[in-house]
Formats: C-alpha cells, sequence, structure tokens
C-alpha cells in the first residue's frame, strides 16, 4: 500500500492590532479582531511533512523539533485532526475512488528554524503547517479562511498564519465560531517594502504565559471592556485602509498605540501582568525619538516598535528606512551574537548618519546599554502564506519516522 | 508697627484613588475624584512662616528651602495668595478693628525635612503649608475643606494635605471649581494602625512631569474616559467604606488596583509614559506574592503598594504586618543608606520569620537586587492635618528674611 505526505512550510505573523482575551476558552474565540503581518518564511518558519499509509500502526503520532509529543485525546491537536479528517471524509464521499485516508494514522513531523528563545510564537507557525500540511495531504477544497478556522481551535493567532501579507483576524459573533476566521487585508507583493526587525531582549524571569495572561485579564481588568467595544473596531478600520494607502505613519502610529494599550490592559490586570522591561522601554524611547525628530523635519515615521508577551520588540519600517534603524538599535544595543544582516543594512553607506536631524540621544541612558540587554536581531519583512514543498523537503521516512531519528 | 506672623507645618498625602487628568488646567479642576492618606508629620512635613508687616518694603517675597523664588504675577502662587487675601479683606471689612493685612506685604518661608530626592511630591506640603500658614496669619475663619479650594488652585492634590487621616477631593462638577474641594473620610484616629513605608527607589532617567503627563493622556488615551466615568466613581465609595470599616484587605486590594490603572493609562498615552522601573515592578511582585501566600492561608493581605508619577514605592501595611513588610524588603532589596528604623522594626523578635507561610522567594530574581537599586525607606504611619507651631519655630527673622540667611 502506498504511503502519502504532503510537505509544506508556514510563516510567523506578529500582530499589529492585538489579540487579548477569549470570548469562549475552548472554542478559542477571541473577544476582538486583531490584524497581523505575515514575516518571511525566507528566515523564520515551521516546516511540516504530515504523512498517512494504511499500514502504520494505529494511532496517530507527532513529533516537534525531534521529539516526540502526546496527541492528547480532546487536547488542541487532536481537535484540529478531527476536524481535518472529517473534511477528509467528505473528500471520499463524493469519490469513491478517493483513498480512505480518513480511516489512517497520521504521522506528522514539524520543525521550527528560529530558536525558541527567539520569543516568537513558534505554536502560530507550528499549527499552521500543521493544518496546511495536512489539508494538502488530504487534498482538501477549503479554501485558507475555511483552514483558519480549524488552526484557530490549535492556537488562535496561528488562525493568521494561513495567509501571506497582512491578515485579519474577524472576531466574528456566532457562538459556534463559524464566522471566527482570518481574511486577507493585502497580499505581501501589496507593499512588499514592509520590512520587520526583531529585537531578542533578554529577560531574567519568566513572564505570565500568554494564555492564562489574557484570562486574567478578561476577568478583571475593566479597562479591557473598553478597548473591546469601543477601541479596537475603529483601529481594525482604521489601519486596513491604512494598509490599502501604504501610508506607514498611520500604520506606525496605530501599531504602537495598540502594543501600548494591550500592555496597558495587561498592568490593568489582578494581579498586574507586566511583560515589558527597561531595555524595552528603552526601545520604546529610541524609536519614538526617530519619529519625532522625522516628524518635526515634515517626513513621516521611520519605525513602529510592537511586543507581544514578552519583552521582545519587533520593529517595523519600510525598507528604505530599515538601516536608519538597525544603525540605532545596532549603535544602542550592542549585541551579543552577530548580527547576520541578510539585507546589508550595516554595509549602507547611509548608515548612522541618516538619523533625522534633531535626534536627541540623551533618551537613552548615559553610556548606553550593556553588551547583550538585546542579544541578537533578526531582519526580515512581509512575506507569503504557506508553501507546498517539494518532496524532497520531507521530514519523515518512508516508514513514517522523521529522519533526524532514523 | 508690629509685624504679624503664623508658623505652621504640612504633610505629605500619597494617594490611594489617583488624580490624573484636569479638566480646567487654570482652575486645577481634576477629571476625576481622588483619596489619600495623610502621613505623618513627625516624619515628613513642610514647615512655613508667613509674616506680614506694613513695614514691609512693597511686594511678596518667597523662599523655599533658603532659596528665594520668584512670585510671578498670574503664577499659582500669586493665586493663592489673591484669593487669600480676599478673605482676608472681609475680615477687615467686618471688623474695622482689624489690622488691615491685605494691604501690607507678606513674607514667606518654607523648608521641607525631607529631600528632594526622596521623591515625594513637596508641592502638596509645600502648598498647603503656605495656604494654612497665611491663613492663620490673616486669623480667617474658612474651615480647611474651604482652604482647600484655594491650595487647589497652587497644586492639585495640595488641597488634601489640609486634612489629617483618610481624605477624598471630590472631583466636583461646577465650573468655576467652588465644589473641587477635600473632604475628611476619616480622622487619623480611626485607623492609627494605617503605617507606610516609602521605598526610594533609583531611576537612571527622569521620567515625564506630572503635569504635562497628565495632559497627555487627557488628549490622547481612550482607556482614560472608562477609567473617569465608569471606574473611579464606584472606587471611590468602595476604599471609603473600607476605611470605615477598617477592612485593610479592601482598602489593600483597592489602592493596588488603581495604582495600576493609573499606570496604565499613562502607557495608553500616545508616546506612552513610563513611570515604573524594573525595580518597581519586583517590589510589586514581592508584594502581591506576601498578599498571595497570606490569603492561601486564609488570612487577610499583608500589604498594598502604590506608585505615583515615579518609581518610588509606596507600601501601606497595618502596624502588626509592617515588620514582616520592612523584613522582606530589607532582604530583597539592600540599601545604601541607613534605615532610621522609627517604629523599631528590624529590632522586632517576629522579623523575617513571620512571613507568610508558602512565600516563594523565586518572585525576586536570582541573587537579589544590588544595592541601592533601592536607595532608602522611610517608615512612617497616617497622620494629623496642618498644625500652627509655636512662635519659636518661626523661620522669619522679626525684618522678614529667613533666619537661614540672616
Amino acid at each position: 500500500m502506498p504511503t502519502y505526505e504532503a510537505t509544506v512550510s508556514a510563516p510567523v505573523n506578529i500582530a499589529c492590532i492585538k489579540y487579548w482575551g477569549k470570548r469562549n476558552t475552548s472554542l478559542i474565540l477571541p473577544t476582538n479582531s486583531s490584524l497581523s503581518v505575515t514575516l518571511s518564511q525566507d528566515h523564520l518558519r515551521s516546516t511540516t511533512t504530515s504523512s498517512t499509509s494504511q499500514e502504520y500502526a494505529p494511532g496517530d503520532r507527532l513529533w516537534l523539533n525531534g521529539r516526540e509529543e502526546e496527541i492528547v485525546t480532546g487536547g488542541r491537536t487532536q481537535v484540529c485532526l478531527a476536524a481535518l479528517r472529517q473534511w477528509r471524509k467528505e473528500v471520499e464521499e463524493k469519490d469513491s475512488a478517493a483513498p480512505k485516508m480518513s480511516e489512517w494514522p497520521l504521522r506528522i513531523a514539524s520543525y521550527n528554524n528560529f530558536p525558541t528563545a527567539a520569543g516568537l510564537a513558534s505554536s502560530a507557525s507550528g499549527l499552521a503547517a500543521l493544518v496546511y500540511s495536512v489539508s494538502q495531504l488530504y487534498a482538501l477544497p477549503q479554501t485558507p479562511s475555511q483552514l483558519s478556522l480549524i488552526a484557530r481551535q490549535g492556537s488562535g493567532s496561528a488562525c493568521r498564519s494561513l495567509f501571506g501579507g497582512f491578515v485579519a483576524w474577524e472576531m466574528g459573533t456566532r457562538d459556534d465560531g463559524s464566522d471566527s476566521l482570518a481574511v486577507q487585508v493585502a497580499d505581501h507583493g501589496h507593499w512588499p517594502e514592509m520590512h520587520a526587525l526583531i529585537c531578542v531582549v533578554s529577560d531574567a524571569k519568566k513572564g505570565t504565559s500568554s494564555t492564562s495572561g489574557m484570562q486574567k485579564t478578561v476577568a478583571t481588568s475593566s479597562l479591557l471592556q473598553h478597548r473591546i467595544h469601543h477601541v479596537v473596531p475603529a483601529r481594525m478600520e482604521e489601519i486596513s485602509r491604512a494598509i490599502l494607502a501604504r501610508d506607514f505613519t498611520t500604520f506606525a502610529s496605530l501599531t504602537m498605540q495598540d502594543s501600548n494599550q494591550f500592555h496597558a490592559v495587561c498592568m490593568d490586570t489582578s494581579p498586574p501582568i507586566f511583560y515589558l522591561n527597561d531595555v524595552s522601554r528603552a526601545i520604546i524611547a529610541v524609536v519614538e525619538e526617530l519619529n519625532r525628530a522625522s516628524l518635526a523635519q515634515g517626513k513621516g515615521m521611520v519605525a513602529a516598535y510592537t511586543f507581544d508577551a514578552g519583552p521582545n520588540a519587533v520593529l517595523y519600517a519600510l525598507e528604505e528606512n530599515m538601516h536608519v534603524v538597525v544603525h540605532t538599535i545596532n549603535q544602542f544595543f550592542p549585541q551579543t551574537q552577530d548580527f547576520p544582516d541578510p539585507f546589508g543594512m550595516l554595509a549602507s553607506p547611509a548608515g548612522a548618519g541618516a538619523r533625522p536631524e534633531g535626534f536627541n540621544t540623551s533618551v537613552v541612558r548615559e553610556g548606553g546599554w550593556e553588551k547583550g540587554a538585546v542579544s541578537r536581531l533578526i531582519h526580515t519583512r512581509v512575506g507569503d502564506g504557506p508553501r507546498r514543498l517539494a518532496d524532497e523537503e520531507s521530514l519523515l521516512t518512508r516508514e513514517g519516522v522523521p529522519k533526524t531519528l532514523a
């Protein structure tokens, strides 16, 4: 009997309008819509191979980064696989020639090309890759938006990783979650100049997990209710318009405001949740000063910062301004790890001299930060959605075990 | 011709429900009511002598901590003095025997017994002392609440320093500010066990001034509006009830929530305002853990933290629990300055051993904080309102110059 398989990669996404709070924790239905930029898989990706065969021993098996993970009954992975099998069943019912894969065991291996230490939400790209790979294996006719319904139940923000470009997760209103899905606002070709710089910030203490943190905010923050009902809906509209108009200053302004408001509602939680530390604050001060100085010269904003549930900054800037951002961060926050500099920013002749006139260096503490306060930089850009890869890229042997273990 | 004078002292107050935002910046009318604890003048006070004489050279003069300050026409001090003179005029109109002091020059010297570095709002105690000393000099019949109307126009939170104990600043609704005044919720004798520990936290960078910061929040934070209209009114009621019932756990819970929400709206400002630093966050973590462990044992909360527009913590605790707080802070945050320990906390036999069972020391970063992250501690308690002092305490010579300069 043949073995069927599909290998895909899926991207990381970083929200500009933040998801924080569930109205239904089992279906993962959010309290507000959110919007993200999909980052290029050339730099950051989860690669996943799913395979199935009638010959496999019973039971599904899953390996993450070479380590087998238990697929817990009723757990998030199993919920996703059950939903995908259900859709496969519909394919099989319509086409009697289609192999009855829905009844066969699955073998899935997934691998992230970025370290957990980078503080990126690997669950988003990982779950998107899992759902996309099985959907390819099963030759499902569903659209990415429909697949996002399943990815969402694996890990909320994973639903946004099923598209490239600029992606909205519409919160929906139905109780069954059937309208809580991802839609593409614009693809990556619409605004390819959108670059991102991830600044990995060291933190002595592990913060609150986002899963438990957001529900504490829902339970105790009075400000969250105002954010949900009165702030986010308008911001979703505004940032979508800014993206379509390629209006970086509006995009940046809304992105920074929403990051700050997300951390504000975390602080309004009892007990308060803090994800930003003094280094995060210092990065904010530098970006705000770059923008202030640039606006004072009648130009647009240079960059936007955004922070998820941790101290790492993601800075968005247009390609033409990114060398200023890289030089500035590099100067004030010397890293411990060499910067790979994939776009040749440090070689750029413009260099630090291109900082807007009037930039006030006193916003950074005297003497600058010690080496390693920012441990590493990752430079990437907006990118496309999940990719089907060639069979040679398979992570599994024909027997359905990870090649790294075989 | 005789010289008349009055010497007074006035206390510092620390808000539990925070004042942040003016609806009228010239009259200093707040966007929400606030509530504070008046701290004992045995430890922290502004002392002020006001004197007047027909013989003085024309023009009022003012010295703060031995340095002469210009009384700017139309400035805050002049506004207060003009209002006090108006009330003196009414006294003189009713009693023709009363000296016509309202027409004479004033000499005012004021002195704070705490360094500016302590990060306490010296303007509150200073303005309260100024207003109270002139009211005593002028033998005004007005009540402390009426005097608070004038102090408020000198420095908003100064109005709360005209009373001892637990003091509400009612925001009022009238456009002329005539109902925006301080009232006493309970005097210091109602709950004398209320102690306070000020933890002076070093900060490399000077933060945004509260005057400019609060108006940026009013202009840009959408969350502030929700706080003003929907959160603070209920909290004012609840904390007043908790004070009257001497319910420390409710008092502490509301105090911490309101401090956190104040800093949340600061963060929701564009650009964001940060007053807390990593040391402030660490103090929060320690207090939250003391409370968590105590509540887990079926006991009440141990302490409450509150932070104004800076990184310094003020911790409230009942006298019986303050030794645990002092020992804990002392252990995790070794100071550079000796702790005067006026209540003999470190000599207390209970000591650190009295920390609630189950206290998890891992909330503090490994190895603890470096010496001086908290530079000094000041232990005080709830105290009384402004005091009229004996003439021997006068800060001025008969010629109306500060004794320190004579």
